[in-house]
């Protein structure tokens, strides 16, 4: 579909367009890829519009919460709560009475959060299922944020869940498993396939001296997209077949019936989205051409640059009304609020723009419109739709 | 009242409170200070909660908005339409149909922008008011945020100005005079003076040239607040008597009747605001001792240091329900996100705190709740309360 076509369709611009067979193919690709038993979660976090979460219901195996919201968006779909996990620190009481009362798993961040869980069971009168997040006693490199290795606010310290897990025993809790996620957004296989490697063997090591049975294994993900000129996409057949080495090698072995989890946001959403604003105003200044859009980082904090990078760089765009058009134009490419932070494309290469024409910003479909301050400076929510 | 009162007033954390005593006394503090007869403008995108814009609106002379709602917001007090400026890149048709409607000055930002406002102006059947802003053809040091001078999206380059000058002379609107808004939170008096200096020498060479009687001089603000230890607070005194020497030295004998605005949301209400979150957890990692809030970076951005900070630095904060207690634990306090960068204090020196206790995070006026990503993970937003 044009874009323009689409706008027309949406009705309102700014707006964010993600594309379902976009997804489905994304999952495929999982799929054909990674080795066969090894199960997909869902990450909710990275895009929870409802329309999103229900198609994806229907084909990855499960989901990860990171609050109520997300638990009642993820309980919505047909997903079965027994596949849905709930993860991230401080969780609050009535979290986590959610959580129990649901049947969800939850991924216990400290000793006190497990004393919690307990508790809310215990008002309940439901057994919750649990499972420890670990923070790993490694760490991983080339992730654009790391979660695990060194003191942490993610997880229980690997050398404190053997005491931990002896306290289980005692407590009126299902114990699944355990869950680790290390880093995220990263592009070099070998990292990947080095933290699995060491992930799979701290959890073996732990689950050979658990006094519980280990049934599930969430081995996190951090699997990047690229962003920008310079980024090469994840070699996913690499990080495949070093998972369906330690599934096969160390594993099955041990644990024939364990359940082997991906947990996957940006990887599976990222790509499948863009991010469509206006050009509004067309304003030459000292020798620079600005367009400037209805948009801005009030929708896409990231593609401005101040989401967590430290360096600058500009997310692919385009004129989406000018695909055939040649790039022959330098502009900088701003939104509407009234600060310098509001930078889209600073020089970019385009077809010439003029007032009206529909600026396209790719790999809009991951930590976009919910990362983003929405109600700052009081403009209209964008619209968002699956197309 | 104590701040564990406040919380149980408020019914939930986190919260965000503001002050409506220190407001009254920030404004006093201007009227002490700032010579007779200069207006003092609330610039509602620092904090647009209308009640604090209901009160400011009995102690301020103008209000100065940047998005349609804010102008609905501005218009809901009593102050006088008359008394409200709209400046900003990018306005819609739509804001601008509101503006011209409304009867307030739209601050254009480009030569498209003033034909529009013409365009609206026909269309309704009303006359425009209408300022111009200039970009300077100055820079100003020591802003934490520059938006004048060089190349900018923001107002209509200073040596272009009396060419739009002679169009609007034939043009249906009522032509009010200039706007220059170089830069943002800056702690330096003589950087402001300076600035003060050359956009008035440049707003009377523009006026001296002017076909349209100037009646109207916005000279911006950028008066910044400290955040961190080694800030030292902005001499007003000095602002102050710079400004006196300007009216009486420059302005007054070349424009007697013209209205002189200083434009303020930072300096007004940054100070008179605190957001207060609850300790969920308190853990352990590897030697580092974190205190886990039912906050973070999703209602209070910029103490995450991931608004436009290069580098990142903690706000101040306290234990609000142990302000006697002698501090010697050092911690840190991280929000509820499942991300690293939701930091809110790190390697603080505070009393030891429990599970329960509220965290006050001061200069929380401005820029703080719209300013954040409050959608991210899907936690419930914040109350605000004006005290």
């Amino acid at each position: 579909m044009p874009v323009d076509r689409l706008a027309a369709r949406v009705g309102s611009t700014p707006f964010f367009a993600y594309d379902r067979a976009m997804l489905t193919r994304r999952i495929q690709l999982l799929r054909d890829t990674l080795p066969a038993g090894v199960s997909i979660s869902y990450a909710v976090k990275a895009n929870p519009m409802p329309a999103v979460v229900q198609h994806l219901s229907g084909l990855v195996d499960a989901f990860d919460v990171a609050s109520g919201l997300e638990l009642r968006t993820a309980l919505d779909t047909p997903m079965p709560a027994a596949r849905v996990s709930f993860a991230g620190p401080g969780k609050t009481d009535a979290e986590l009475a959610q959580a129990v009362a649901a049947g969800v798993t939850i991924e216990m961040e400290s000793e006190t959060e497990a004393e919690r869980v307990v508790a809310a069971g215990r008002r309940l009168g439901i057994r919750p299922r649990v499972a420890v997040r670990i923070n790993p006693d490694f760490t991983v490199k080339g992730s654009g944020m790391r979660l695990g290795g060194g003191p942490q606010q993610f997880g229980i310290d690997a050398e404190r869940v053997p005491a931990l897990l002896k306290e289980l025993v005692h407590a009126d809790v299902d114990f699944l498993g355990f869950h680790v996620f290390a880093g995220s957004q990263n592009l070099r296989a070998e990292s990947i396939c080095e933290a699995q490697r060491q992930t799979v063997e701290l959890m073996m090591r732990l689950a050979d001296e658990s006094p519980l049975p280990v049934r599930y294994l969430n081995v996190g993900g951090g699997f990047g997209i690229p962003y920008f000129p310079k980024d090469e996409p994840l070699d996913l057949a690499a990080v495949a077949a070093n998972l369906r080495a330690l599934v096969e090698g160390s594993i099955r072995p041990a644990l024939p019936d364990a359940r082997v989890v991906v947990e996957l946001g940006r990887f599976i959403v990222g790509e499948c989205g863009v991010y469509v604003t206006r050009v509004v105003d067309r304003k030459e200044s000292r020798g620079r051409t600005y367009l400037v859009v209805d948009g801005g980082l009030h929708h896409q904090l990231a593609a401005s640059g101040n989401f967590g990078q430290v360096i600058r760089r500009n997310y692919p765009l385009a004129i989406g009304n000018r695909w055939a058009e040649e790039a022959r134009e330098t502009v900088t490419v701003v939104g509407c609020l009234c600060t310098p932070l509001d930078l889209l494309g600073d020089n970019v290469t385009l077809p010439p723009a003029e007032i009206g024409d529909l600026v396209v910003i790719f790999q809009a479909g991951a930590y976009g419109l919910t990362a983003s301050p929405t109600a700052f400076l009081g403009h209209p929510a964008p619209a968002e739709v699956l197309v």
